[in-house]
């Protein structure tokens, strides 16, 4: 899945990695169906029900906070569960013409995780929404050619041109990241991992149970959203707004707004992320705004709007793109740095030609059975180069006609450029990806986003090229280093090359209808997208114009001092990165993450507060019984995300029905109760 | 412990009565300390601290719905727990002078009941309330002589004069009721069996494990009262006003008020109380009030005040009333009658002189080891007859002399009537409280308001006459029954009369001081007790008032058709009492109790849906693991009605120093809300 704010949260995955020791052995009689029978109708169906599913999740914590949490065990266990009821249903009929095995599972996870993921790269709260009048209202000076609204049909026609190229563009170098370097893919190992044990007996059980528990906790917390819903008739109602540290607090957006979509994610997350999360929460809204509120007058002039850029928004947000830049430049580098040092070791090896020297201590000599049955399988089906290529070239083409069709100001020779260079980053991406987990796709965005857009101008509409170039890399950047993560969960479980292929192609495909249409139905439910302090401020989208500003205009846009600031807290992003990895992983998990440390710099940490009550829950149910903590943890809190999402489907077609909550509750200090009570009896 | 409101709700003692085989010969060698080291100072400090803690849980529930459930339990698990822990540290410092035993368990168990008993049977949320202004002000035409205004002082004194003859009145019956009747007693046997199970070293873990989780629900409880204290800066802000089932059943008393303390009283109570309560509430403010509202104008004025009792409150008040007397009066005729069957039969086979035509066949010709070990120790400590008769009368004078004082319209010869009388219903009531474990004190009460209060005449004062002599009836009558259930208690548990009754005498001298002051902190601190719809409404106040009026003028008072709708309801009453007697068992259980529909026709449905929460919640328990719900299914109801209970102590400090909560959680329409929005903005 997608970039560096998403990934970052993955960690947790590593542990997983290559437990058991042979697996294939334990599969020896079942029969591996041939690759045009693992994609099956049934498993599209399930597929598409789940990627509509996780897209509105996605979408959500996209416009709400951009912190999304990896949902590939989520889509494992339902999907594992709708074709497991399937199946069931049909024998019991006697009506099954085939069993459900491993590699049919393992498509319908790929599928899945396809589609939702265009939620995320397809930037629609981060670079596409950013580039609307919305948005632009809360940065300085905007003229016409530095705006595009949203609209269903350029937005999908967007995703068509630019999802696939991904996909062609690592085809033929799969046998080499997969067979030859045996990169980890820590979280494509454990899904794998997982889709394994699901198809064993006594996984199946478990399995079972864990989605029982996810089915409770997904209803409460579906039921729990519907009832919150009544309560909310209008901006500033409802539990979302609940004061629980007082009102003093909630001013400086500390409160608990019993969201149980953040709780999940906060389960799911490491805990030294949440509390990162928290501790930016607290530096920045107990500590920075309120000193710079102070200098109002002084810094900045006091007259100016809540939300203008020139005043305390600006440093909130510019202070937080720095510390975003810091971590991201950081983590290039080092990921850059390990990617050449693995890729010179790798050739350095094939040129000795000898397995004994190899920089890899714990690579066996020769090759286990699972490995051999693995290899044989995945280099059975083949993908020819030919069709990669003239795939990559097509596709190439046809979004070098149209892009510019839909962004005038985006020229057709920068998406060549774009396009040259892309594979050889992509690559990169891939590989590093392989070895440490940590997908680059929104650095490599950024990169795009002031280097198109500074090449641009500010004159020849640099803001929408920027932000518009930045889609076109994440895009392909992203889906290449998902579908070779993928490649190593179908090689792990025995699924074709070809079908994994495919079952990625259909699932972009239907991600690319799915995702605009759903950011279309909260854009037209939901008026107030992207406005702070309402329930979708989607975060990431003032921060991505503002880097495209910055990237067209410079640094004439900061308040005073700001620019300081931020160069403090880009440096200090560095320093407390390189500390973290100096001082070893005993150390490293109390250290915060500058990452995580921005995101609340600029939309408060009411978010932080719900994670680190997750963490809280599982930190204490661990204490009580860990085993049970840690195989129903994460079903429980797949539960709270997917139901609470869910509630997103009928709330909005309840907004756009135009039906309102009947109730508002309502926090009032004494004194303005009073006034209120006074009114009302009046 | 009290009268029909509260001892309905103990039924479910029952089913623990005479369990174990031989339990004395488990405690063979454990040797019985004499009746002065049983009762010691620690035992006392730790009653005075549960006694305080019991009163204000006990004042609570009597001023906000009047029902109590039995809070036995809880007094013997924290008995043992506070004394236990003592001990402990004792030993540990090794200056333990004697060990901890059942006996003195016993004991405390009985002084706190005694203490607290006192704040149900003193009247503070029923006659004694009933005479002030507040309540007056709610009821027709109240002249001077029919007000008497709260005090400490006067509220001591009449405490002091009244409580202890109960005491004194059966004390020379108790052999005959406990070794020679063999009375049941369902509450005392349950208590001693939890007492003697206390301390055998199995028993001792499963109190620790108990008292661990009753302590771990007091702390949320406690905590969630403080966490709700913020949000209520005013009357109907906050949790306890939240609109659960939407405004429009908020209106109507129908919502969830987040009432730890109901929820936990829900645990306890049998289902079919809390169905009947729902039942109630459904009944009267869904169907029948609504149909009343729309006759205002017909049956009675559409410009009478809401509380006026000429108007629909009247039917509220009146038709609960006959439904309470309905069900009284049932209860009264059924427990005479197998009082005086019980006793033909006592004396027909002490006639006939031999054991073998007992009327029980269950009794065993011989005596059992614990019978004998029992009887042993019961007869041993004698309380001379002399002492008791004294002890009578020299209260009884004291009574006749001080109580006029207090109240000048209770002239000194209804007293001196009172007094001739009581000691035979005392007996009654003890009697029908051994065979059925209800006790019908507050019927008893209610019996002397009307012959008081129509002897008295309303120019003579005939309603403070008429709820002065309730005070003094059921105080006799209320404390006898206690008594005698404490001495079954003690004979199960070893320990002495006479330790037994200096415990109820010290307790029942604390309880005289600590109630009234209670009240006092409740009076004072909360400045809107007894009216409608506040926090604290006091329902019973008003309703015995109301009989004191119904008894001094008769039924002039009524509006329109009340009288023939009190008819028919205190016809039904007495109906659904006959049809449950007579389906037996099986049905009955699905059938209403009239006494708990009654309630909810005042008040309001919000605490019976807490309580059906409280079913819901033990009901699933139930469900899910029937071992663990049984046994720790009343500690944690037991810690969630403390916690809440508890928190009034600081809460009732917060509002007497002035401290307010600075947050009102409101709820209103979304119409409203937007015109406030606009009220605010501008």
């Amino acid at each position: 899945m997608g970039t560096s704010e998403r990934i970052d949260l993955e960690h947790g995955g590593e542990e997983v990695a290559e437990a058991a020791a042979s697996v294939e052995k334990a599969f020896e009689g079942k029969e591996v169906p041939p690759w045009e029978r693992q994609v099956t109708v049934r498993s599209m169906v399930v597929s598409l029900v789940l990627g509509v599913m996780f897209t509105f999740i996605v979408m959500k914590l996209n416009l709400t906070t951009g912190i999304i949490p990896s949902l590939n065990i989520s889509a494992g266990l339902l999907g594992f569960f709708f074709v497991k009821a399937w199946t069931k249903l049909l024998a019991k009929s006697g009506m099954l013409m085939q069993p459900y095995t491993r590699q049919e599972n393992t498509v319908i996870q790929t599928c899945v995780v396809a589609s939702s993921g265009i939620a995320f790269s397809g930037g629609f709260g981060s670079y596409l929404f950013g580039m609307s009048s919305d948005i632009a209202k809360q940065s300085p000076e905007a003229t016409a050619q530095d705006i595009k609204d949203p609209g269903l049909g350029w937005m999908i026609a967007f995703a068509f041109v630019v999802s696939f190229l991904g996909l062609f563009s690592l085809v033929p170098l799969r046998k080499i990241m997969i067979v030859d370097f045996k990169l980890t893919y820590p979280s494509g190992t454990a899904t794998a991992h997982l889709i394994n044990s699901f198809h064993t007996t006594e996984g199946a059980k478990l399995a079972k149970k864990q989605v029982n528990l996810l089915g409770k906790f997904f209803s409460f917390s579906f039921f729990w959203g519907f009832f919150q819903w009544f309560y909310t008739a209008s901006d500033g109602c409802g539990f979302s707004n609940f004061p629980t540290f007082g009102l003093e607090a909630y001013k400086n957006k500390f409160f608990f707004d019993f969201s149980t979509t953040y709780v999940g994610v906060g389960m799911i997350c490491p805990y030294i992320i949440n509390v990162s999360l928290l501790v930016g929460g607290i530096i920045s809204w107990a500590i920075m705004w309120p000193l710079i509120d102070n200098k109002k007058g002084d810094w900045y002039s006091a007259k100016l709007e809540q939300s203008s850029l020139h005043g305390l928004q600006g440093y909130k947000v510019f202070i937080a793109i720095a510390m975003i830049l810091g971590d991201g430049l950081y983590n290039f580098i080092k990921v850059l740095g390990r990617t050449l040092l693995g890729l010179y070791n790798q050739f350095y090896r094939k040129s000795l030609g000898t397995s004994s020297s190899s920089s890899d201590p714990n690579s066996p000599p020769l090759l286990s059975y699972d490995d051999e049955r693995r290899i044989d399988m995945f280099l059975k089906d083949q993908i020819p180069v030919w069709f990669a290529v003239i795939g990559y070239v097509v596709i190439a083409v046809a979004s070098i006609v149209i892009v510019p069709h839909i962004f005038p100001q985006l020229k057709w020779y920068y998406i060549v450029v774009i396009y040259i260079i892309a594979p050889a980053l992509a690559f990169c991406n891939a590989y590093g990806c392989g070895l440490t987990d940590w997908s680059l796709a929104s650095t490599y965005g950024k990169l795009a986003i002031f280097t198109i857009g500074a090449w641009a101008g500010a004159s020849q509409g640099g803001v929408i090229a920027g932000l518009a170039a930045c889609g076109v890399m994440m895009n392909i950047v992203s889906t290449a280093s998902d579908l070779t993560q993928d490649f190593k969960t179908g090689y792990m479980t025995l699924a074709s090359p070809r079908s994994m292929f495919l079952s990625q192609v259909l699932g972009t495909a239907m991600g690319c209808v799915i995702s605009p249409c759903v950011f279309w139905l909260f854009y037209k439910a939901f008026g107030n997208l992207g406005i702070p302090g309402s329930a979708y401020p989607a975060p990431y989208a003032l921060v991505y114009r503002n880097m495209a500003i910055l990237g067209v205009d410079g640094f004439s846009a900061l308040p005073q001092y700001c620019l300081t600031l931020c160069c403090v807290f880009f440096v200090a992003a560095i320093g407390i990165n390189l500390v973290r990895d100096l001082v070893g992983e005993k150390w490293a998990k109390f250290i915060p993450v500058p990452m995580a440390m921005a995101i609340p710099f600029y939309i408060g940490s009411y978010f932080a507060i719900d994670m680190c009550v997750g963490s809280l829950i599982l930190f204490i149910w661990q204490r009580i019984d860990k085993v049970n903590a840690d195989t129903f943890g994460s079903a429980v809190a797949s539960g709270l995300i997917c139901g609470d999402g869910i509630w997103t489907l009928p709330s909005s077609f309840l907004a756009l029905a135009g039906v309102k909550p009947p109730i508002c509750m309502k926090f009032l200090s004494r004194g303005v109760n009073t006034k209120v009570d006074g009114f009302l009896e009046s």
